[in-house]
């Protein structure tokens, strides 16, 4: 028999909750883990099979790290490409592509992609430095992208007028129009080597305006069909042209006149696919792993209706992490609490999820506000 | 704020599948896990926070991993009971208590219980020795049961004729009368501190005659309502009246007549309850992890309908495990891959379990049966 799932060591970049969450689901299949992080406290530390503290944008780290897996994924963009590069040229498996990645990594590039590719998305113009930004012809508020190392809110301004652009990032950014759109939405799709594609359901995100974080998530969608059957297309249309093997979380616009603009790509399990484990057959973790192990794509129909709050440290909280009103939440029926082993709080860090799962949909979103106001991440 | 959940470390003793899933559901709580298991290579052994090789029946080695723990609890039954009562004397808590694990060890004592407690369950004898079965009262054929260590259907033998006695366990024995049984099913009830009580729907079993072994496993039961109510009353008495905190499972055999006889206990999750991991709102998994931290519990009703397949070792084959037929039966949609982290099978040997889920039931059934003729586990 070919070597199978069971027999392969799976390398992951990056040992945060993306990778803790691949781990619970890579249990299943007895594949042997081994991550790289440089927090030696990392959520993944405990789970994985081997565990190699180091950094994952140094050269030499993850590639000596990468020859030690069969096939190596990312749960994070920021890792040395030119590693991935070399190890797939000494014909190990990397996925997503380390070319996906590259793309990816610069939004500036990204966006180029979506023109090229007929991909509709906000407009834009590339700059490198704080005097361009003067001369550019966008119009007053817009907003500004650095085209590198942006996450969780952070690398992105509102530029409201000139004297804005004093404070702005002076590094290569993307000026982008201010979209006044109605909802943000997001469809995952996962695409495997034999180029079989499926999507998630569409879901709705809602914001937390002051962290710029995803706070509430609601799955699946009530948009009308059409407009979810085209965001599905979109986002396979993207995994197409990508000709990517792995997951690709698409983040789309939906604009006061019903467009759909792409906003960015994550190519691998993303915040906006947490409720698939509970709300869907399949989980974003696993379609993952029959992606990038070339196994059938499993079934991404919903099985209920799913609300994912997202858990995050409570302001003026730094310290040991303590989780006030984790009784009175878990008293809840239909409710998954999802904690991602981190030691330390900090205001807005991603400490977990809490995921509802209810047959009628505005009691899951009653249940999800009472928890957003009872549990509490302190110090 | 009190010591919460994650901030307390979870022995546990046994470091098979049981244990394994047990953690899958801890590591969602931040638990801290300790695993004791003399198997250098147990399903646990890279999951556990910490792993630690060795006897579990022994007093020292027990007694010294428990005092690195703030809770313990145990994956199977036969483990070092004198340890846990003195851990129990210096204030650390068991659950299940010590005195619940002596009680379910003897399976002689167990059935006592049920007639001390008018438990319904088929007429018995207890035997020390060979001779004293001679002069049993009993009808051939009868069930011959070792009080004690019997496990995954060894240490039973059905007893034809008297010249069998002279091949019977020469060891002090359960005589049991032939139960002639429609189904066997189980009901899960977990019991918290409060003495919060809450029962899984029942499930119905099918074995497989050759190996003595759960086969199938089919959830919920299509019994009359009044029959399932029947089984849940007689599993929430018996937590009651054990007075247990943890799980319960009760197999049971429905008669020919309609009338429920209780079989055996096992004060743990249990393999009649491996489908509630996505059939139901809350896993057996997490139940248990609820009502050994005093939490409140989870809601137990199914969300669809479940089959569970157990994974047995093929016949014939001893070695490094392979899965024949991965592929085919990932390729179905509903279907749950859970395989134990066990290097080396031998014929029957529990190697993992597959889960279907389908709002049909007869779809269920089919894939089920599809799966069983389709997934191996060969060397």
């Amino acid at each position: 028999m070919a070597k199978q799932i069971s027999d392969l060591k799976l390398g992951i970049l990056g040992g945060g909750q993306l990778g803790r969450m691949l781990i619970q689901e890579a249990i299943n299949y007895n594949l042997t883990t081994l991550v790289l992080d440089p927090d030696t406290d990392a959520p993944c530390k405990h789970l994985a099979n081997y565990f190699e503290c180091g950094s994952i944008t140094d050269f030499d780290t993850v590639y000596n790290f990468g020859k030690k897996a069969d096939i190596i994924t990312i749960e994070i963009e920021k890792v040395n490409i030119e590693a991935l590069e070399q190890l797939e040229k000494e014909g190990k498996q990397v996925f997503p592509q380390s070319r996906v990645i590259r793309l990816i990594q610069d939004k500036g590039v990204q966006k180029q992609f979506f023109k090229e590719n007929n991909i509709p998305t906000a407009p834009f113009q590339l700059v490198n430095t704080r005097e361009e930004m003067r001369h550019s012809r966008f119009a007053f508020p817009y907003i500004l992208k650095q085209r590198r190392d942006g996450y969780d809110g952070k690398g992105v301004m509102k530029i409201n007028h000139a004297a804005d652009i004093e404070q702005a990032f002076d590094a290569p950014c993307l000026i982008e129009e201010m979209i006044d759109f109605e909802k943000e939405i997001a469809v995952i799709v996962a695409r495997n080597a034999n180029g079989d594609m499926k999507t998630f359901p569409m879901v709705e995100m809602e914001f937390n305006a002051e962290a710029n974080l995803v706070e509430f998530l609601i799955s699946p969608s009530t948009y009308p069909e059409a407009l979810q059957n085209k965001a599905e297309v979109i986002a396979k249309n993207i995994a197409s042209s990508l000709n990517i093997t792995g997951l690709l979380a698409v983040e789309m616009f939906v604009t006061r006149n019903g467009e759909l603009l792409v906003n960015e790509l994550a190519p691998r399990p993303h915040n906006s696919g947490h409720q698939t484990i509970e709300g869907n057959y399949v989980s974003q973790f696993d379609q993952h792993l029959r992606a990038i192990f070339n196994l059938p794509l499993g079934d991404t129909r919903s099985i209920s209706n799913a609300v994912m709050i997202n858990l995050l440290g409570e302001k003026n909280h730094n310290g040991v992490a303590k989780y006030q009103g984790l009784e009175k939440t878990m008293a809840i029926d239909g409710v998954y609490i999802h904690l991602y082993g981190k030691k330390y709080t900090k205001p807005f860090r991603k400490m977990g999820h809490v995921t509802v799962v209810d047959q009628n949909r505005e009691s899951a979103v009653q249940k999800a506000n009472y928890i957003k106001n009872t549990l509490k991440v302190i110090s």
